[in-house]
């Protein structure tokens, strides 16, 4: 496929900067070659426009002079650069239809247009929607839906009573509706107390590899619309998360804890359980949230990365820390 | 299925207080309808006791008086409500015998009273017992032993050499005894050591989606009887986990780690190889323990969330700590 | 299987210290019976050389002395262990061909010595090497490229273009080559950024139990030769990891970060996208890398683990630390 660079600006109503050009392709500034398109967003990338061999590169207004050949202004780089990668993926084409070696049971229900690939199997009750790509090894138990367009690229497991919106895209290994983890302690023993509720997903949310979101206790699990987790992240029972928020790798939240709409949680925090997470509250990376954050602002933890001999002066330190403040408020008084 | 307050209270030696009534469900405070029985556990909820609709509410003697209606009295009100709970649970009735789909070894041995669901597979050597449920997909190697009653949900792998106690419960995802990661360094590249060793559950043990566990390096990690892992923890080569152990989803233990009974041990936690903690050890949630620690007692480490601007500033003093407590004795000494 | 330790010494260049003796096998000193060689390269298992009851243990020169019965003395005694070991690991036997339950794409190429296990599916333009063993339930997509002699152990995700080299070895539940996270935030909506790249392994690389390696956004995620990685890893798109390097379990790398060869990552440590970490640098267990670390070097954060009362008190004046800091400087002053 080769697309003239003016196409893209009227299409995405970018500002061509530089005579028209055929493009075929996306790539990075260093890698660009003359038929393809490369894009500016982070500025840690910008000492690289110099050299850059790309046919064109779309950037923001400001950038804008220190492209040497042809660009596309933009007011916001990355997602038009999005749009336009978009345009050169090669999606895989529905495959309508079951395949012979899935197995689906008699009261299931699978849209005619929908794509069952290889050793799949669903559950009694299960409705699966128009145009629902579920690859292979994808195993999907009683009163799930997924909704129309919703993708499940391979081996997702939908344990059971498990909704998806429309468009959501869940990738390999990601597990929804396993039981939460709730136990009474009883006589010495732990008692298991049933996981009776299910999962509910908005509409084009997408679930990362290996994440897990637990089943509800008695009530839903809930993300709503646009959610995106990335990988290996754990969701626990009765978490409720808002539209827009987006969670980095490895986040793992605490059973019944709210998170408010357009939050930014990075890879690697904790947050626990019963709290509440206001709206657009960014969380810094590897941060243990123990209490509730009102939104908007923005959230830390932890100490600095340092040499080991350093942090272990330090972080010995830290042991005292309570005894040394204690000795100079002393100190202040008797200089007083 | 309708049960009468009275024969619930019978039944699990409750006090019913107010007339008798019948049920059909279980749910929360918030949303229990006049049918339903809710329960209280967590004081942070107490408020919602004054507007329940529930038909009855499960509570400890200190609370009753705060139930606007009906109520069971219990000296353990989460322990009954899940007992009462697991009254109204849909479980799957185990569908004996080998999905056709399936693929088992001639030399594994299956129960016929098991149920091996649709695209398992079965190696040699492996004995599954009574009343064994293997959901979709389950992979058993060579030389597993599963006890009467275990179920795996779906898509379980058991590598090899995994024996499972009586009634123990694994959720999707979860791999039992994949390689430990035993490396020696030689003439500059690593040399794989050779592993093993097996794993080995007790009764009652369950695993969440997404955990692992590592077959040991030489002898078998284990872990005794009830022993209750989240979802996502990683359990390394020949650790030790004693009887009614309780861990949080994400947590990871290293190598050749003994952690006690009665643990109760948080989300996110790091605990590194070759220690001992001791029996009835709570570790808080995201600690990193780098030596052996003696139970009964609480631990933790880390530092407390803040808004960002407050945590730069403290998190760059604590790379000065070292340098500002010498300085401060030194002040210390002159002031003398 | 009977070696007599003089075949071993003279195999590996040890040293037989002692009568010769056959042995059938390899154990702990602890269990080692008189018919099997144990090892100690670790010093906190050194008291237990008085009363091993192994036939012969692997020593460096140093501790010689400190066995009572014989000893092969080596230079590096576990690696010598290792391969050791490995004559006593029975491998499961390559069982050539493509098991009957296996879907394979007719424009995928099976080397005719791989084995596919049952209930694989491979995708068209995959390439499967010689001597390649796929176990139960791998799923392989488009474009993907198995170098010769590597293994799958079981149920292990390729999602699409992952080349690895020979001799790769990957355990179960991993998922190799999905999407990384990329989004772009236009209009109050997340778009997703299709991620073009691919993954690629060099030769003798290990990838642990449901760890996940993104692909790439328009490069490839890379991994050199030799590269270890444990379980539950997750690999952000676009990070390259040089040679020989070896990251423990619950690890999390951010997108685009590069990690030089020959480093040692612990367990849970969390590295930020973007990042250059040089060659040989060695990271503590659960840090949080948040700038460029230049090799060789050692590096940590974090606080040590203490009894929750004194870190209570400490982690409360952690929040003051900057205005204590402050204050005492002004005392210094005012002492002046």
């Amino acid at each position: 496929m080769r697309l003239a660079l003016s196409e893209l600006a009227e299409r995405f109503g970018l500002e061509l900067v530089g005579d028209d050009h055929a493009i075929d392709g996306v790539a990075t500034l260093l890698r660009a070659s003359g038929n393809e398109v490369a894009f500016l967003a982070n500025p840690a990338y910008r000492s690289q426009l110099a050299d850059t061999q790309a046919g064109a590169v779309v950037v923001a207004e400001a950038d804008r002079g220190a492209v040497p050949g042809r660009c596309l202004v933009s007011r916001n780089p990355y997602a038009d650069f999005a749009r336009i990668a978009a345009l050169f993926e090669a999606r895989p084409t529905l495959r309508s239809g079951v395949h012979p070696s899935a197995v689906v049971d008699p009261q299931a229900t699978i849209d005619p247009t929908a794509e069952i690939g290889p050793h799949c199997s669903i559950g009694p009750g299960t409705r699966v929607g128009a145009g629902v790509r579920l690859g292979p090894g994808c195993i999907i138990g009683e009163d799930c839906e997924l909704g129309a367009g919703s993708e499940l690229v391979a081996r997702v497991v939908l344990v059971r009573r498990v909704r998806l919106g429309r468009r959501c895209l869940i990738h390999p290994g990601a597990v929804l509706g396993a039981d939460g983890f709730g136990l009474a302690f009883d006589q010495g023993t732990w008692l298991k107390v049933p996981q009776l509720g299910g999962v509910r997903l908005g509409d084009d949310c997408e679930v990362g590899a290996n994440t897990t979101i637990d089943r509800g206790a008695l009530d839903d699990t809930e993300l709503e619309d646009d959610v995106r987790l990335d990988n290996q992240i754990q969701v626990g029972h009765n978490v409720r998360i808002g539209a827009h928020t987006a969670i980095a790798g490895c986040t793992a939240i605490a059973g019944s804890t709210t998170i408010g709409q357009y939050c930014l949680i990075a890879g690697g925090v904790g947050i626990a359980g019963h709290l509440e997470i206001g709206d657009r509250v960014r969380i810094n990376a590897m941060s243990l949230v123990s209490r509730s954050l009102s939104g908007p602002g923005e959230y830390a933890s932890g100490t600095p990365i340092q040499d080991v001999r350093s942090w272990r002066k330090n972080a010995a330190r830290f042991r005292q820390l309570d005894r040394l403040a204690r000795a100079m408020k002393n100190e202040s008084k008797d200089s007083d």
